[in-house]
């Protein structure tokens, strides 16, 4: 039995996806979706987490079951996927390898092993649903962020421009984000408001 | 590796569940969730239509994967649960078991075995916020209903009324039913409008 995490990344304003490069057969050196065999005694969340961690060193991050498939390698074997969000600035990558690991852009991703292109466009259209009702964007923004932070993160993730006032609007009446009195200077612009995620763990309206 | 399947019906303006009796240890005696192991070289979704169609004889049904648990036995053993949605009328229960399968009521269910009361509530979770944003209702109703019956049929799913109206008016705009020009007619009512699904297929919006 083993996991797949993807783990997805908003950096300079485009969705990116972590891979390795295998070092062994099959697929040897072709980049894919970090994943391995269940630990003796360990649940399946337990090892995705492990994973995570293992590549990224974060833990405290939005992390769900995917999906379950059969038949990735073409014989059979049974993988359970996940999905994480994760703040690139936090994440410290793996540096064991040959390879280092890196985050990919989903819109120019290679042939990867296993077939983990569909995972990953599985997972990017599980993403896609979860903003409209959930405030998972937290576990990819810093604590402080602008509103204008805010909306190239839900951009990236659904890969099309958003009218800035109705998504403000839309963000505001949610009631998922609040103002901290803070500002941030933004380039030459009149300061911006900082914002917070009201919680910081997974909810759904 | 094992899936379980939540088969869900609407019969008598309730949600229902069809539960086996288990015949052998652990939990001999005990209503569950039929399943099973995969066969030689089976997929896990034909594994799953397969425990289907043993135990209701209908293959053409919504069924979909719900999540993968690793350890409802206490053993650490991985089950894959799905759900799948099917018209009670046309199903026909196997009858090889000395304890007959049966739909049960999911607000009345007995203490089942291996965790599956939890399994239940999850796929029912699904079930609820699936009505939402897509047509896979179509699954639980005849070719030709009217709009009350499909009114009776989300009420069960939702576990509280609707107000009439809206949900004609809703029904009728997102165009996932059309009216087919036939009537039914309903006791000592006039005759009522008969409708169909657009498509007997799984429809997102």
């Amino acid at each position: 039995m083993a996991v797949l995490v993807v783990i997805f990344t908003v950096e300079a304003d485009d969705l990116r996806v972590l891979l390795i490069r295998r070092s062994a057969e099959p697929f040897r050196d072709y980049w894919s979706l970090p994943g391995g065999l269940l630990a003796p005694e360990e649940s399946l969340d337990a090892a995705a987490a492990r994973k995570l961690q293992e590549e990224t060193g974060v833990t405290d991050v939005y992390l769900e079951q995917l999906y379950t498939f059969s038949d990735l390698d073409g014989r059979g074997s049974v993988a359970v996927s996940y999905f994480a969000l994760v703040n690139s600035r936090r994440a410290k990558l793996a540096r064991r390898r040959a390879w280092p690991p890196g985050w990919f852009s989903i819109e120019s991703l290679p042939g990867l092993a296993f077939e983990n292109n569909g995972v990953i466009d599985y997972a990017r259209e599980r993403l896609r649903a979860k903003l409209d009702y959930s405030n998972v964007a937290y576990s990819l923004l810093p604590e402080y962020f602008t509103l204008s932070q805010l909306q190239r993160v839900y951009e990236a993730i659904l890969g099309r421009p958003l009218d800035k006032r109705n998504f403000r609007k839309r963000m505001l009446s949610l009631g998922i984000i609040v103002a901290t009195g803070r500002v941030a200077a933004e380039g030459a612009h009149r300061p911006a408001q900082l914002y917070a995620f009201r919680e910081r763990k997974p909810i759904v309206f």
